[in-house]
């Protein structure tokens, strides 16, 4: 994607004093600021994703491949591997992207000598996040044509509801979710996205900052009032990304996601997510049982940040006195999901282990 | 209800200058600051019931007749009488508590002397005021038995959600579903409220000031994280008011409130709306047809107030670029509300009308 003019990815490689780094935006500045970052050390990266600087399952994954790489550059011990993959591991505990691109790595260093461990991970995590771009471009495609024939049958602008980020920034490029509207937007089908706040963390602020970036027509809403536009036959698909999907195609995305998916089952709009097949934990069948939900920070639901007309600034909307929860996680149960749309194309969530036979033997 | 050890109402009448005018708590100041406004004129009355200065149906209602009678204060006339009743009419669309309240200022004032009129305006006024205070007490007393009862069962605390603030400033005191919640509490049943933040307003900030100041365990979460905790089993009772509420039992109430009970009755949640008879709109059956849906302004989706080291302040988090949708209110279809508690007990939506047996004449 292209911000003022130059070509980015969310992440990429660097060299910085002779030794190689990773480079991100700042997620936590977007949309009031664009900043980049550079990540020396497995430390910096690992601080990275706990603090959301990098977001998004996918990006996650590639994130954590890079992380691995940089800690292979300062010590290729099979101790620092272990502790690299443990650390990583632990940074986000619901995305599977993660595991997955730990698991990669790790499979490819292990048996490797330590003095030939810094530029094969460097190299498979480049891998890794090139691939991240292809599955995002064909989950795109194939979401397209869901838009366009929508929009064939109803023969006015497609309504997509959608919740949390899943553009090109919570991927290493084109998004998930967000890379089907792109495309349908680009092939001149009329699309116009419901944008959903997504609190505590506002990403609905990044998907509306993307949106407005490509040209896609938006409106951002909070979080309570999807339904209502369900209801009232505003919304034509929902569409979101995961942070996991089950085997059977449970759902895991942004806390908030089962509600919106209730709605849809409830005005009989199609519910859609969009994941990467990395997305898919194959060694999981019931989501809401056997998937940890990560509970995050009360100081993100505390603590609001926007603009004043001294800069950017973060206003306290609840005091330390008020206690708060904030599991950052749901689980949509798959009766609930119209389809998964992955790189391989639409699949039931009954169709979805069929689409993947390889996986039959994996799991 | 006491703040700082004195007894409030949320409105009373006052005398300035010789004359009477209407005080209230300036609500758009809570919970960071506790400020009261004198309201001396029609004018500044509807501007307090637009602003949301004043809000809750049920203090709306009341507040809208000091407004009748702040206006027959300067003008007793036929035509400043009906100026008056459609100007608050059109001030908030949705509460029916509003039309209700005016209703009766006009059956009483039309047949009466235009020199009468001011005293008679606010005599029924305070009437209103007393009686609304009567009816949430008695609501109070019919919920704190359901919670009891729930408590008896599981033997456990009462894990209650609620959306938006029902409390005593949403009405003239002891308010709705929350008057409910502090008489289970005075009367020693162990509970715990959820409290929905409810954007844009976040309403919840009000509801968790009143439950921090009575003592009330509580804490605030995100409006995406109830259906969340209703699967985890976390949730015993979603307990909310209304705005209005259909002869077959509809509840419209503030937008997010239908994805709440769908969530509830997804997991098998009780979901109860706690309201006075005034808030049952007799004369309309499918309220997701029938009732107007308030737009309100983007400007309360892109601005978030809380507190900073520098005192109040207001940040925006999203642009004027950025198109916004502002849905005020949904409606929960009735076969989603297992019971109404109004002050003749709790009634399900197929029950209501039979306990309110002299209505059937007038609808």
């Amino acid at each position: 994607m292209k911000i003022n003019g130059i070509a980015y990815r969310s992440i990429w490689p660097v060299a910085r004093n002779g030794t190689r780094a990773v480079a991100i935006i700042d997620q936590t500045r977007l949309p009031f600021e664009f900043a980049t970052v550079d990540l020396t050390s497995l430390a910096a990266l690992i601080e990275a994703i706990v603090s959301m600087r990098l977001r998004g399952a996918p990006l996650i994954g590639v994130a954590a491949a890079y992380g691995i790489a940089l800690a292979m550059q300062s010590d290729a011990s099979d101790h620092a591997l272990d502790t690299a993959y443990r650390e990583l591991s632990a940074s986000r505990p619901t995305a599977i992207n993660l595991r997955w691109a730990l698991d990669r790595q790790r499979e490819l260093l292990a048996p490797a000598t330590p003095g030939d461990r810094a530029s094969l991970a460097w190299h498979e995590a480049d891998r890794l996040a090139d691939e991240d771009v292809a599955l995002n471009r064909a989950i795109g495609t194939h979401g397209a044509r869901l838009i366009a024939d929508t929009h064939a049958r109803s023969g006015r602008a497609v309504n997509v509801l959608t919740h949390c980020n899943t553009g090109w920034i919570a991927t290493v490029d084109y998004g998930t979710a967000l890379s089907a509207i792109y495309q349908a937007h680009d092939a001149g089908t009329p699309v116009h996205v419901w944008v959903d706040e997504t609190r505590p963390r506002n990403q609905g602020l990044l998907t509306a900052w993307e949106l407005a970036a490509h040209g896609v027509p938006h409106t951002l809403i909070v979080d309570n009032a999807g339904g209502h536009l369900m209801q009232k036959g505003c919304v034509d698909l929902v569409l979101v990304g995961a942070d996991r999907v089950s085997a059977r195609g449970d759902v895991c995305n942004k806390i908030g996601t089962y509600l919106k998916a209730l709605a849809a089952r409830d005005c009989g709009v199609p519910f859609y997510a969009a994941v990467p097949s990395p997305t898919i934990d194959w060694t999981i069948s019931d989501a809401l049982r056997e998937i940890p939900i990560e509970d995050r920070s009360a100081a993100e639901v505390r603590n609001v940040r926007g603009r004043t007309d001294q800069g950017v600034a973060t206003v306290e909307i609840a005091g330390a006195a008020t206690r708060v929860a904030n599991p950052a996680f749901d689980v949509t149960p798959a009766q609930l999901v119209t389809g998964i749309i992955t790189e391989r194309g639409i699949a039931t969530p009954a169709q979805l282990a069929r689409q993947f036979p390889e996986q039959r033997n994996a799991a």
